[in-house]
């Protein structure tokens, strides 16, 4: 009989470490009742359990690698656990990398992605984050942070929040920036080094962080390389996109003010100083050099080719992802900035200023 | 005291027309109970009432021009139904103006856009399509139709969805399709007209709408004009990218056909001809000219500047919404498929072959 027993139990175990998990293992781990496991686990009723709940439940399938049955709701489809993604602008060619890597890194934890459009709309973006709550999205991945932000920080006391590209100055929100101010350094002195002395800065909006770090940095290269710091070398524009940059390079060159290179705060804006030098019959490279920012796709095929500096952005939007799924598997993890590091592509619309 | 209330009367009468309509208005106009309308109105209460009934209350709320109270909820947040919207490939340059266009319509109307990324993949559309049903979004605009494409079926039985850009063969769908043939045809003609008589076509995938409808519009001008119809000259791609335009390009040229012009499926495929035959030491225009199709945002800035077929995206998606609208105002109204006009836009990338 003891041998039996014996057997019987060294069966149970055999057969425990070979069979898939149920939802009773999944429900015993998270100490819930499997009924709550199995409504937290599926997308049709997650709602009906609290958010602490149902992360709770993700955290104990995650770990026993439990997937709910594969024939009766597919295998992909086993767990369909949901972030929004609030994107400022899903026009300028930057967000769409960053949704891909922010896509290709929740993938494999079973996570996909909301996507909506604030078109930098404040009122629009309280609309759409609202609305995302009230559907239980597990966490939010923002693109749209401002400075001066407050309903950042009230989301992110009620829900796991990281920010991506932009920062805040709001205390206590996760964050994934490039390294502007190195990138526009990076940018000034490749000019410096091709002997240009009157190097201008198309910035960006200065509610931004990025639109800030980019005048901030520029000024500090301007200083420390010792070039023309005259005031009226920078043009600032409202938004990140080309018409404000050819409106911005036209009150430049109405200036009058001796300038042969532009460093543009971003793409758009380097593109829109494209536009505006050809509407005045000036040559890129010859008469301007420019460069851009951000390494937007199909630069390389442009007329001419843009330096840029180029963000890593589906890295961007991947480390975003990575923090957010570590803070939904540990909701008291401490908040944390991440940087990551720009390079500067040299292309055809930079040269040595005519002498 | 008849005086009395008959002037009572008139100041009921007077304030009723000029006071903001209640929630009770719309209510009775609906014919639920108060308690209904405003669940159908909040948004965080609005999955407790049946879709029916929400767009109910919703059609009698925009009659009366109701809107919650602007204090409590704020002026714009006071409505926030949703519309799902599926894309296949969010970094395809063509997506974001057919979203923008579909914002543009559905925002006057109180709606906002959910957005998901197929990553042109079955399964995971079904993952999502599922995961926007199972949070009761009022609708769905698709832009991932497939010829074959039974889930399309099944959805559009249960709530109401619009195609954009790409058709399907699956009965009872409404949709939006810009008149590729129409466009194709205008490209061959053009390069016809230049005098070109070996004029290959970068095909797209042949389950789409899409690729199936350019290809057979291109034999159609072929054979119209007289030009060579040698089956070399149509080369397929798996997708719309450029690795595919490159790779068809470079099958293309190693076939040693006479070519002396590519009728490009899509603006992608254009530029990823242009890769290969830069690889391969060929100008364009001067050894092959190339035709592109979509007109996505800043090929005039391209080297050469595209010539391509240009569709007007953000009309297709405004049509769409404005669709979709009509079909939630009126659940029973017949699908229909509505065909929007192109313009072939001549930039640098064409010209006359070398005799």
């Amino acid at each position: 009989m003891a041998g039996l027993s014996m057997r019987k139990q060294q069966t149970n175990a055999y057969a425990c470490a070979m069979r898939r998990p149920t939802l009773h293992d999944v429900a015993a781990r998270a100490s819930v009742h499997p009924g709550t496991a199995s409504r937290a686990l599926n997308p049709r009723t997650r709602h009906l359990v609290s958010p602490v709940t149902a992360r709770r439940v993700d955290r104990a399938a995650r770990a026993l690698g439990y997937r709910a049955n594969p024939i009766a709701r597919g295998l992909k489809t086993a767990r369909t656990a949901t972030v929004g993604l609030v994107l400022p602008d899903l026009t300028n060619p930057l967000f769409p990398p960053i949704v891909r890597g922010i896509e290709d890194a929740l993938r494999p934890a079973g996570y996909s992605a909301w996507i909506v459009n604030t078109d930098n709309d404040p009122e629009r973006e309280r609309t759409l984050v609202d609305s995302l709550r009230s559907r239980h999205v597990d966490g939010l991945i923002v693109a749209t942070a401002r400075l001066d932000h407050p309903l950042l920080r009230e989301t992110a006391a009620e829900l796991p929040v990281v920010l991506v590209n932009r920062g805040t100055a709001e205390p206590g929100v996760s964050q994934v920036t490039p390294d502007d101010a190195l990138g526009i350094e990076q940018a000034v002195r490749h000019l410096a080094g091709l002997g240009h002395r009157h190097v201008a800065h198309l910035a960006g909006p200065q509610d931004l962080s990025t639109g800030v770090e980019r005048l901030r940095a520029y000024r500090r290269a301007v200083a420390d390389l010792g070039l023309d710091d005259a005031p009226g070398l920078v043009e600032r524009c409202g938004t990140w996109n080309e018409d404000e940059g050819a409106a911005a390079t036209h009150r430049l060159l109405d200036s009058g003010l001796p300038c042969t290179a532009v460093c543009a705060g971003n793409d758009l804006l380097a593109l829109g100083c494209y536009d505006a030098l050809r509407e005045r019959g000036l040559s890129c490279p010859r008469d301007v050099s420019v460069v851009g920012f951000n390494g937007m796709p199909f630069l390389d095929k442009l007329r001419p080719p843009l330096t840029t500096v180029r963000i890593p952005h589906h890295e961007l939007g991947a480390e975003a992802a990575r923090m957010l799924l570590a803070q939904l598997d540990d909701p008291d993890r401490h908040p944390r900035s991440v940087r990551l590091p720009p390079e500067l592509i040299i292309r055809g619309s930079t040269r040595a200023p005519r002498s």
